[in-house]
């Protein structure tokens, strides 16, 4: 299948999309378990019965246009479960309606790695709305201030949670912080699991404050990923990123704290890459990668452990003791090499004490 | 100062009925710990700045009254600060109106007992709105599903909280477990105090789902408390009730268990009740009383410790060994005789094997 087209008019994103939507999600989060696998079978199968999405741009938005935010919250294994409650994303949404005073008509991820850059063209097609080629991070982040609206200094005039209970709360927090805090304890609340709509927008007020081009930039990647007879090279070309080592899994300190999967990969080079050694810092995402004292990429930036192989993103919680795997790094949005941005979700917003280099291609 | 009478109209709450209006709650409600005194200190200053409080009954509620609900939810011992912003008033009724789609005219204490029961005087004197002489238990229950609207059948459309920080949440729920579950999960979030409204009603179904009279009540209570030369006869007369014993805590078996204060107090005879022993179980509130192996008295029907020279009531937190004491018990509300007020409030709700016996004026 061709990938979609990221600005084309008239653009859409069809069940066949979806899994190099999906593929490529995977490489742009890798901090959520096995839950893009679920997303795609879930949308997959909504898109089969209620027909494409149309997948537009900031600037194909009207007046009339409200977009909003639109993710799961909480245990992704239980996930499942969640989509297929019609009553419960019906109740998120007329509540968000009855809020914002105005029909939604466009639904944007929260952010495109991992399952929620999947799952919202299900919900699009379910909901009969339009999805907006955009996300809020242009990859994944743990953190639900750490987005580039933030960045960009719009306020989250109000989010929605609904759960499969029949539950539904209007949170106005005075920030995203706050937002997170109270998001989290009505999740745990409600068994777990919720759906969540945030930041409602305008055309006006998403442009400049949005990761644009990111939904076709994912069936982008996951196309080539599928389709290339080298995935790998094929995958860093597409996201102008490099490979920075191939090599094999040889040491593994991770554990979970306060909810996030934190530790170290150790992987050793082989082939061309043979006695090079290069240390991953992870804290759900892989954040930092070291190589002899010296970071070659860091958080904003991109950085994702790929199968040598098949290109596949391996999520952090899947690195496993002697895996084949490829280190890809890529540079991030520009917004977050902003001062604001650098202070939201540069590496000393993770607690490393290390200045941010922005990542660039290397001649090796 | 005379006492308020109930359903007079042009009958208000002055700063000079707020001493006797705490009194009289600490009697209705023992589980809240110093948090009636400070209710009162609040609420008298607010009245001495503001002017009284309009005290109504439902036949006064015209067409486009709205009452709801106002209680202050979490850690009694940090209330005070909560009811000096006036920001986190503002904030909550602002919301409530939004959610309900109209001005909201009048406040209901949701608990008599207890500072819950005195501290709406004061939200009504800011707000300059009106106070229902009236409330949801007659009394004091530990939980929000115990309330006389859900025994009739009341469903509650929405709550309303709000903190300190500025942070205003919409909850609506499936029932009242849920908002509870969820009032509480918001309310930890928020650093464990926030104020709360719920139940919006009108005159038409406020009207037979309410406990009326309860304000004027609790004020005519405190006033023979305060005034009557034999306190604690005064109080038990004011009440219908009666003093089940008089005597002095020889034992005491409290410990805190979920957020609750279980356990129970024996009681030792004195005076013309020498030689008899009777053991009261509590769960914040008293809820049973035992002698010789038989139930005396029992939730829903009040039973309250206060101490046998002055009548004042002595919360479950504070009762002591040595104490002088005397057992007042008085029937409740009929609401609470029902099926539907047993199931939700009876002993069995709060795990004793018992069967229910209306507490009626013994002869000794």
């Amino acid at each position: 299948m061709p990938p979609t087209s990221p600005a084309s008019a008239g653009a859409q994103v069809a069940a066949a999309d979806v899994a190099a939507l999906a593929a490529g999600a995977a490489i742009f989060g890798t901090g959520g378990g096995g839950a893009v696998h679920t997303a795609q079978v879930v949308a997959e199968q909504v898109l089969l019965e209620n027909g494409p999405v149309p997948l537009v741009t900031v600037d194909e938005l009207g007046p009339d246009d409200l977009v909003m935010l639109m993710s799961g919250i909480g245990a992704p294994t239980v996930g499942i479960e969640m989509l297929s409650s019609r009553h419960q994303i019906d109740l998120l949404v007329r509540e968000a309606q009855a809020a914002a005073g105005r029909p939604i008509t466009a639904l944007m991820a929260a952010e495109i790695g991992g399952s929620n850059g999947v799952s919202p063209v299900g919900w699009a097609s379910r909901l009969g709305l339009k999805l907006l080629d955009a996300d809020g991070m242009g990859r994944a982040f743990p953190s639900a201030a750490m987005v580039s609206m933030n960045v960009a200094g719009l306020p989250c005039d109000f989010a929605i949670l609904s759960d499969v209970v029949g539950n539904v709360s209007v949170i106005k927090t005075i920030d995203l912080h706050w937002l997170e805090r109270h998001a989290r304890a009505l999740t745990v609340a409600s068994g777990s699991i919720c759906l969540g709509a945030h930041y409602p927008m305008t055309a006006e007020t998403a442009r400049g404050a949005v990761v644009e081009g990111t939904v076709s930039a994912a069936i982008r990647v996951g196309h080539a990923l599928l389709s290339a007879s080298e995935p790998v090279a094929a995958v860093a070309a597409e996201l102008g990123g490099s490979i920075l080592l191939t090599g094999k899994i040889t040491d593994l300190d991770r554990r979970t704290e306060d909810g996030f999967a934190r530790g170290s990969v150790t992987i050793a080079g082989t082939g061309a890459d043979r006695g090079r050694l290069q240390r991953l810092e992870l804290q759900n995402e892989n954040l930092v990668v070291l190589e002899d004292g010296e970071v070659l990429a860091s958080v904003p930036d991109n950085v994702t452990v790929i199968d040598a192989e098949t290109g596949q993103a391996i999520t952090t919680e899947m690195l496993r003791y002697g895996q084949r795997v490829a280190v890809l790094a890529w540079a991030c949005d520009p917004i977050w090499r902003t001062p604001r941005g650098l202070e939201l979700a540069g590496p000393q917003a993770f607690g490393y004490d290390l200045t941010y280099v922005p990542f660039k291609e290397t001649t090796r």
